[in-house]
């Protein structure tokens, strides 16, 4: 019996995208809006879908008030309310644009999970722009 | 022309989490509140998916009107207002879980369904929490 | 500077709509389905409106994060995961319809509030049918 | 790093299921209320998938303001308050169920974006009733 | 015990906003796209609100079966996958606008609601665009 | 007939909630995550609600699209992608909290909008938290 069981968390956070290795004119061409050097934000919407077999004896493919509890310390905790671009060692070199946030969060996750359990992130940067890693 | 179409639907019941070979102890360390033995309950939401090939003729993969008959008189007469442990054969001895509901759901609409479409299910015990059978 | 405020919170329950005093006949001829002796329920969700003058040294009407802490422990903890019937207080003599427990939550977020501020109360017992309590 | 990015846009519509071949008696037996010959019509919602590799140095898979422009110009602009049935060449002779939209929107859009993107639609006739192409 | 409950209800239909009185091309500069001669259409979602006192023995304001049924019978049979110009009387004189079609199914519903209860319309044309009658 | 009519908006902006005549200390203590120096961020959705009565010639109170392009050039260019304490003279001395972002976009509206209309906002920083000015 193998499913997906899908968990939803959330985080605001302030972002810029910005590459230093380009001029700001060709930031400013390139990322629009988005470039603003003093930030904008988001409410960052989150699901993690998690696949495997399901235990016959709990009726639980996991325990999903774990995986909850590593969402919330290792992804919440870590983003929530901050500066991408300053407040994280993650985002300090990365372009936090939403396709590397979604890649980010999913290598965060996957070590603090079972490698029996196969692992998908979506994240949503607003309710019409979203992002899947890995792809379907 | 290989499509999926999706129908939504949705019921209301009671359940409990327990493991009738633990005691007691071990269900309420395991479940937590999900094993409370007055029951509680949820707004399940369902959402049924059909892939196959669309028949020109008719512009149609299936026609909903016939597969929301099929889900009302299958799934949601059977199980909504219900408790799920004491009013249902299915989960007599079977755990109630997410995962287990989704793929009870899933066997009965087979047996409604010509062999010709593949069928998969999601259902969200809360807007949070949902799980897919089969696993995409 | 009058505002309002809202916080959303949830919870899951079962309740049973049965009045002791009619018979079971008439019970189930006037609640229907909602009769059930073995519960259904339902995921409630919940949404507080708080009024008052914004304080203009904070930009604050009310602490969000003390308004969702006294809905956690007030109500959250009181309801959720519970059988309304059997394990509350508020609904062992008082049938639990949706209108009852919008009055009852009111009246306990109206203890914990500051007399300056203005309450009301909506529950939602399904995305289709909902409460207001006071009336606006 | 492969991921897919999705992006929302929407259209309202009129629309009528009629099979030309068919006599007016087997099309009101087969398609029921949604053979109105006066029409009647739907919000439709689009939601647009496209697979690639991330580009490291944009953090970019596409441009989603061009992807938004392709949307608006290709379909929103050519379907929006529009009778499909007699307004646009697509559905002159096609009958346009949300199979077929769907098929039709994927189609247009596949000329429009490059060979190295994966693509995918779905389209949302009703929040209750939606297609996906290709299938999943 | 005065409570406001709200039930949900949706139909589709096709309309055309058009001034008879007018030439064509003022109804063309006024109404722009939604003067489409052919039609368009709109997934139509309905929130209707009765207030009252709640009964206390009973633990409701109204039986919301009944109000359900009302609301089928009087509004969905009437509106649902119609031409609202071509195929009611309501609006065979009358502009189909939001405003006019939320005016309208007040008045059908304050017909067959008790006179005790007060009565309030909120009609979607659009997750974007709505519109309340009587004004709050 | 007095109706309201909604129409719905978003900015995506970043912020900060800091009182300068307090010490960071005490910042920190009030604000909590939301006094982080380096800002934050949400996507906030913004409700307009527009009363009076409704002309009997057009069938509507207002034009939509004229309102829809006084939100987008009144609000949304000014606050969209913007951090809102650094980029803005309306938040430059003001403390950006959601209840005066909903009572500074609500005077901004009001000077472009016809005195013979009534007007409220509700302003949505989460879909947990938000805030309607004036007070209903």
């Amino acid at each position: 019996m193998r499913v997906s069981v899908f968990r939803r968390a959330h985080f605001n956070a302030a972002h810029r995208l910005h590459n230093p290795n380009w001029s700001d004119q060709q930031n400013r061409a390139y990322y629009g809006k988005c470039n603003n050097p003093n930030y904008h934000g988001h409410n960052y919407e989150l699901e993690v879908r998690v696949t495997g077999e399901v235990d016959p004896e709990t009726g639980y493919l996991i325990d999903l008030g774990k995986l909850k509890k590593i969402i919330e310390e290792q992804v919440e905790e870590r983003f929530d309310h901050k500066n991408l671009n300053l407040d994280t060692e993650e985002f300090s070199e990365l372009i936090p644009s939403a396709e590397h946030i979604c890649y980010v969060i999913f290598n965060i996750l996957r070590e603090h999970l079972d490698d029996k359990y196969e692992l998908g992130v979506r994240l949503y940067e607003t309710p019409r722009n979203y992002v899947e890693y890995p792809a379907g």
